[in-house]
């Protein structure tokens, strides 16, 4: 029993702390970490300029923890990965200047600030300095090529377009141009990332004088795969909020949410209405997110996304249950993101250089066969799997477990089963030239009746999938699932069977 | 004056109570309950093996308070409904062993277990050793039947066939199979319930040497109408999550959720814009969630789910304003969730004994009317509606509560009548032979047509009611309401319209 | 640094002085304002009958600060923005009579109530004996119009028609009855508010003996443009939650959320899934969301809807960032709810005056121009939009804001292309007659190819352009944006195809 206790005597314990720290932090409101002279620089005009930016700051770790103080903790309880930190930046706050001119002749985007080298992306090499093994990890994780794999994929690209060209229509036609780059920007590179490139210096006149700024392309964005003016992919921005990079925001499901919540990638909508998802809404609130490594049962008593997918999390002895990974399919051995179909997970992150039998950009043959060289093999699956398996053993029995699991690998069969049957239907529509698509060379997401074909898989089969996944009761049936996907069917039937009659 | 000032005293002295509470606790981390003998054996090992069910029954009331202190309790402050606690389990921590080896001789899914005779499914019946009332009354709730009246029901069942079953694409025609059982179990079954069934034993290597196991097909699940190895319906899970089985979190919306947020029952989504659902996401996190009785004003000022259909609320004085039930409609004069029409309660929880006019299964005619021998009688219906209204009555005016459901009724007449006017129009179509439905003896859920009509009643007048029942503003128009009720009617007309100009 | 140091030091001196308020507080439960006689023979009788409303009041900053007291605060921490209070109200607690016997001659619902002068509705014009500058920019927010710029628009009243009225189905033909008004109030003026009129005297049977209320139409009702029995329009009560009427469920996004979450004005789903909602969503609950004025930084650090449209917000150096203002247009050069196009904001709240070139009560033509003589011109616009920005650059920097606002203008740019061509494709269908609409002189909305037309603009479009205001990502794509904007439109296109065809 000892043990079990553990958990409540540490909550004791916190709360005592709490009211301790809050005594002591009254007293003594400078307990910061000091702040460079480039920073107190910074700040002088900043404080007033963007006083948002500066007071969130004020409220981050990096403003109260020198990195040298941060490398004393054990290794466990570490939120960096450097053993030597660059001489320097040991013994100050992670302040405006520490990030921003860091790394200069890297940065395109780098220019003169009041005599200062200032860049204002500041990227994951940037970050790098004191988390190498985080954006190690990030760099091969299919999020960093987000960019990369819709930009290089033609299939993609022909679908971006269909979505955010112009359509117009002139004598009985649509006509199509090609969409704006600012409205790709906007639309799928929103969360992709766009490219941001320097296309110029220009003058502002500004409270101080006249001051000249880089002109950044593809600016602002946040995507998680952006390409940045020094080169690099990615950005930590996305889940660790500028300018708090609080862990406790990262750990929450609404930071995923932002990318993840529509009828293609459906993990939060389903997550609010799982068990687990419950669980957080109603008791979360008396959670400690900040705590490293997280502690389950102590810490947290239901998962978020970054419990399973992400985080270092231990039991009350601290003995490892997830490792930390910024590589977020470590644990997954499939993806149920269907493209078309459910498929085992790639083996490089970089998926535009994927090509089936056809010659296209997928993963999986039209026919539903997983392009078997381009993805992991079943050794490593059931590894990874395994590794998920045990954060879900930590409060679940072996049988719910593999009940559930079970379940999952059904509902994959199933709907892997209906988008081939959809995949039929319009097969058959091109070969009769009803609609035009690949066997006319033609783009296959334009026309109407494709357009259903695309949801039957982005979408109801996805939601589908992702309801089984965690367990997302109603999602998985009417509420974006398998009554959308038996009608959606039908409904593709239906239009068959109509223009066949037109036609006779 | 002095009794409406009890409450702001009360919120004082409570707090006050949580501070000294603190400090006692924080001293004395072993105010638990005394751990039985067996439950310390479960604990030996499961404080590893399953760390994160052990730290969260840690947390939970059953840890901290044993039977026997609970009875003592004045009958309102009471969260048991017996007054014999059974010899053996009254003086110790409600624990492992107090619930997975209770009635023993009644559960097929009883194993031995290190020589303990245990079951994996705890069930109704063994919660009511302490909670006989809730158990009793839970019987007789709809809910607990949701399973059987899924099973039961033929209509029913074909149309999960139609939703869940395999559709096949041969010679333009659509070809069904049926669907897998565990496809069934991942859809409707995951809310309805599933039927948890012993196959046989299995043996395990486990980190203690090999161990047998039973084989439990039908799970994981924690539906509310779930069968159990003991024969027993329904589950207590789904609402008080194990393991903590905390109140709060049965009281809060997102509970409810789990299974009501779908467009064919919105409760969550309307109530989340409804003034109600403000108030409770703006001002809830300074209620208290965990009081019994829970007192309106002082505890929360506005319902949740539980307050207007399960909770004991009192006012400051504890004159009671809603008495505890779990069988939920007690309130509930109508189901607003049409069948194909929204109607008066039925009088048994068991539906799928209900036949109308036309040898369906329904208790409404397709015409409307409901189907009377099988539905609660007009004087029953006052009796519920007036239960609630005094709920309402606690923060509303007469003349406010009696509009309200003034407009609930109307808006009941008006969706009523459009879903006659739907089912107008589908059997004209079936009449005419442009799809197979009630005529024919054909599966009327199937055809793309029939799917039009089945979202109109199912959709987008459940939607519509939801609204006007909660106060749901725009989910009753642009949401998910009038304008697609509108529109898919229309729509169903266009189709009509056409196949009948493609046949001349 | 000092300055910037100052929201921590803030922080703990109000952390402080919650613990010694508690103490005090819960030494002396006294502290509220003192109860005027009237208010005092309210609460003898109330206190048990509606012991919810009462409790409620008591938690408001009504009972416990007396006008006289709140007056002598510093304009800047200000709450009401009255100089003199009239006599026999400065002294006490704002309670039941202070506003609900108001005025008695202005209000028609006014009635003797146990010999006070007592109207169940309280206004705008009771809420300004305190408010009144809140009261006088509410007037002119377009808001305290909704009703009237729904029920005088021929146009709308024709959409709400086919929306709300009654369809049958009769001889292959839909047959239109009007809706009734009942089901009006339960749609569409549920949020543009109903008109409360009194039509008579009521005997009802109380626990007090017989006694006469006002029978009220339209009631109840808290609609943002309700047509009070003062004559009055508008309520406080839709965002002022009674009877709290707390700042800080009005300053939160679930307020706003009431009525602006459905695929027409979809501002909170896509303020949810927002950087700016993230931030709220996970860190909000350790905000300050009753502090006046509202301090950027130390008491929030992420927008509500209140801080860029409503709320006083300052910097920690009480330097103005945002003015307050009811007349919640103040901050918004456009109306990207397209009427039919995004368009530049009515200069006149009643848009019920606007008419363009065919006669139609539009701000735009049918073609996308603005109808200019009825909407601000672009120097208007131009302070507007330098105004918004103000509150954008206090935590962003000047490219930042530039390139988000260029990238909602591309996007309403694009939006308002397809608009254009959705409207070219149901234009070219009434020429060719296959529907009934504006040449023909026939209702535009009521057909299944015009009901498309509408959801293109109405809802699309808008979501589309909400997305690009707001950084609400995948909502402008998959979750009700482009791809659904591109989908529409090819569905309207392959109406139109089919329908020839048929006809040939």
């Amino acid at each position: 029993m000892r043990s079990t206790r553990k958990g409540r005597t540490r909550i004791h314990k916190r709360l005592f702390s709490v009211l301790i720290t809050f005594f002591i932090c009254s007293a003594n409101a400078g307990a910061d970490a000091p702040v460079s002279e480039t920073t107190e620089a910074c700040l002088e005009c900043h404080a007033s300029i963007t006083p948002g930016i500066v007071a969130d700051w004020q409220n981050s770790r990096h403003a109260q923890v020198a990195p040298a103080e941060a490398v004393t903790r054990d290794v466990i309880n570490r939120r960096i990965s450097v053993d030597e930190i660059p001489a320097g930046l040991a013994e100050y706050a992670v302040g405006c200047a520490e990030c921003h001119t860091l790394n200069p002749e890297k940065h395109n985007d780098n220019f003169d600030h009041n005599d200062y080298p200032v860049h204002t992306v500041v990227t994951p090499p940037d970050c790098a300095v004191c988390h190498p093994v985080e954006e190690a990890q990030y760099r091969e994780n299919i999020m960093s090529w987000a960019q990369v794999n819709l930009s290089e994929n033609q299939l993609y690209q022909s679908m971006m377009q269909t979505i955010n060209g112009m359509q117009h229509f002139r004598d009985y036609k649509m006509i199509f141009d090609e969409a704006d780059e600012t409205v790709n920007e906007q639309s799928c590179y929103f969360c992709h990332g766009t490219e941001v490139t320097v296309s110029g210096l220009e003058t502002r006149e500004t409270d101080l004088g006249e001051m000249a700024f880089p002109v950044l392309t593809g600016w602002p964005n946040v995507g998680v795969g952006r390409i940045n003016p020094d080169g690099s992919q990615g950005s930590c921005s996305p889940c660790h909020t500028r300018h708090q990079f609080s862990i406790e925001v990262a750990r929450k499901p609404y930071t995923c949410a932002e990318c993840h919540k529509g009828p293609d990638v459906p993990a939060y909508p389903v997550y609010s209405v799982s068990k687990h998802g419950n669980i957080f809404s109603s008791s979360g609130d008396k959670w400690d997110f900040v705590n490293v490594p997280w502690v389950l049962g102590a810490d947290f008593t239901a998962p978020t996304c970054a419990v399973c997918h992400v985080s270092l999390v231990v039991n009350e002895d601290e003995e490892i249950i997830a490792e930390r990974t910024h590589r977020m399919n470590d644990r997954l051995d499939r993806r149920i993101f269907g493209l078309i179909y459910a498929h085992p997970h790639p083996k490089s992150p970089r998926t535009s250089i994927i090509s089936n039998k056809n010659g296209l950009p997928l993963p999986t043959e039209l026919t539903g066969e997983p392009v078997a060289e381009f993805l992991i093999d079943s050794t490593e699956q059931v590894q990874r799997n395994t590794s998920l398996k045990k954060v879900c053993l930590a409060c679940h029995g072996e049988q719910w477990v593999a009940g559930h699991f079970e379940g999952l690998r059904k509902t994959i069969e199933e709907t892997n089963a209906v988008t081939l049957t959809a995949t039929d239907i319009i097969s058959q529509i091109w070969r009769d030239g009803l609609a035009q698509g690949l066997p006319q060379g033609a783009n296959v997401f334009d026309e109407a009746v494709e357009k259903m074909w695309v949801e039957q898989w982005l979408f109801f089969a996805n939601s589908t999938r992702f309801a089984a996944a965690m367990g997302g009761a109603d999602y998985g049936v009417f509420a974006n699932g398998r009554w959308y996907q038996s009608k959606n069917i039908r409904q593709m039937h239906d239009w068959l069977q109509m223009r066949r009659e037109l036609r006779k």
